[in-house]
């Protein structure tokens, strides 16, 4: 499925809460939808306007990317990628993930990010598929809903600081600031690294600032990359 | 591996990293270590006075849980629960799971707890069990860190009441409080519920307070459970 979807420029997005929610959002634009025959209820749908193919449970199955399938499958467009030129315009957070790796993370990240109303995200080179049908299960239904970019982080980053935005690497190092201290800017990008290593070398410049999120290390070695940044969120977002 | 677990009162960890956290942190009792024989460099194991295994690599992923395996699983003995009477006279934040089901959020949740050096966790019927594989991975080695019980939420929220521990329930019904806007208390136990019915009902009374995180629902219905959890840890830990 993967080469299809590229292809295609299409993602699927499974599930019925999922499903529904980028129906309402309305953003997405969903070519159809799929149902196992086998599937439950699914009078839902009926207000919206959207081609449905039922198939057997084989050939759904085929299809479906989850374990435990609900039976229903949404074929969308991928959006098209806004531009950094105009999100360097904007107000508000943007998120920037450098190599993200994991999934779940980059979907948690996307479901967080929409529900603080942030102004877009920028998927740094190495950041997993944002389209990745298990990214798109986890954000339940934000898929869509955020202006994004993907590409070169440290160009990306370089341009939103020449507008004038705060720049946060959120990074425990030597002179990091306790994120309660800092005061939320008009404008803040995040910067947040991947799960093992942290943020790239070169993204750190004596005009950026190092925060923190304090806690006991000695305990466990750091908190989960899609919890800080989703903290981060809730400390910089006025929601 | 389920049942073999219960009856020992063993828990599985797996992965260098989780191991590792376990073995450092020196409070759960690792019995003995499992290696894959094709398994890359664990010469930091030397510092600890465990038996080693090593197995054929057949043997080994018979036992392991994870999809890409690092070769080294720790045979752990599940910690004695703590006890409610000794649990409502400590200070600080405790937390209780109302019915959460997925191990990744459950996971995230000790793990976040641990980082915000939380006093304990309760873990309310329905659960899920938190000595689950998939749940020990998502601790990052924090797990065994928290005292813990197990059991009916409603009868332990009333004894935390009853000495005076702040009751705060992770709620955006009516009458809730924005987060940002409550004191934290010298006690509070934060009460989070199940990922798609939210709190059981009989929970809720006119002393215990609502607090909601603030954010556009009409984008996503809501906040991931463990995300929802980890800011709540943020705002009343004092760490």
């Amino acid at each position: 499925m993967g080469k299809y979807r590229k292809r295609e420029g299409l993602f699927l997005a499974e599930g019925v809460r999922c499903v529904e929610q980028i129906l309402e959002n309305g953003i997405v634009t969903v070519e159809e939808l799929l149902l196992d025959k086998t599937a439950g209820d699914i009078s839902f749908l009926k207000r919206f306007d959207v081609p449905v193919y039922e198939l057997e449970s084989e050939d759904f199955l085929s299809i479906s990317d989850t374990e435990n399938s609900q039976g229903i499958i949404a074929v969308c467009q991928i959006p098209f990628e806004a531009n950094v030129d105009e999100l360097v315009l904007s107000e508000g957070v943007i998120i920037a993930t450098d190599a993200i790796q994991d999934p779940g993370n980059l979907g948690t990240m996307i479901r967080t990010a929409s529900w603080f109303d942030a102004s877009g995200i920028i998927f740094g080179t190495g950041t997993v598929d944002s389209f990745h049908p298990k990214v798109v299960r986890s954000t339940a239904g934000a898929t869509g809903r955020l202006a994004y970019q993907s590409g070169d982080l440290s160009k990306m980053i370089n341009e939103f600081e020449e507008h004038g935005w705060d720049i946060v690497l959120m990074d425990r190092g030597e002179g990091s600031i306790n994120l309660k201290e800092v005061v939320p800017d008009r404008r803040t990008l995040i910067v947040v690294g991947n799960e093992g290593r942290g943020i790239t070398g070169k993204l750190f410049t004596s005009t950026r600032k190092k925060v923190r999120i304090d806690g006991k290390s000695e305990a466990v070695e750091s908190l989960n990359a899609a919890v800080a940044t989703s903290i981060a969120l809730y400390h910089f977002a006025k929601v």
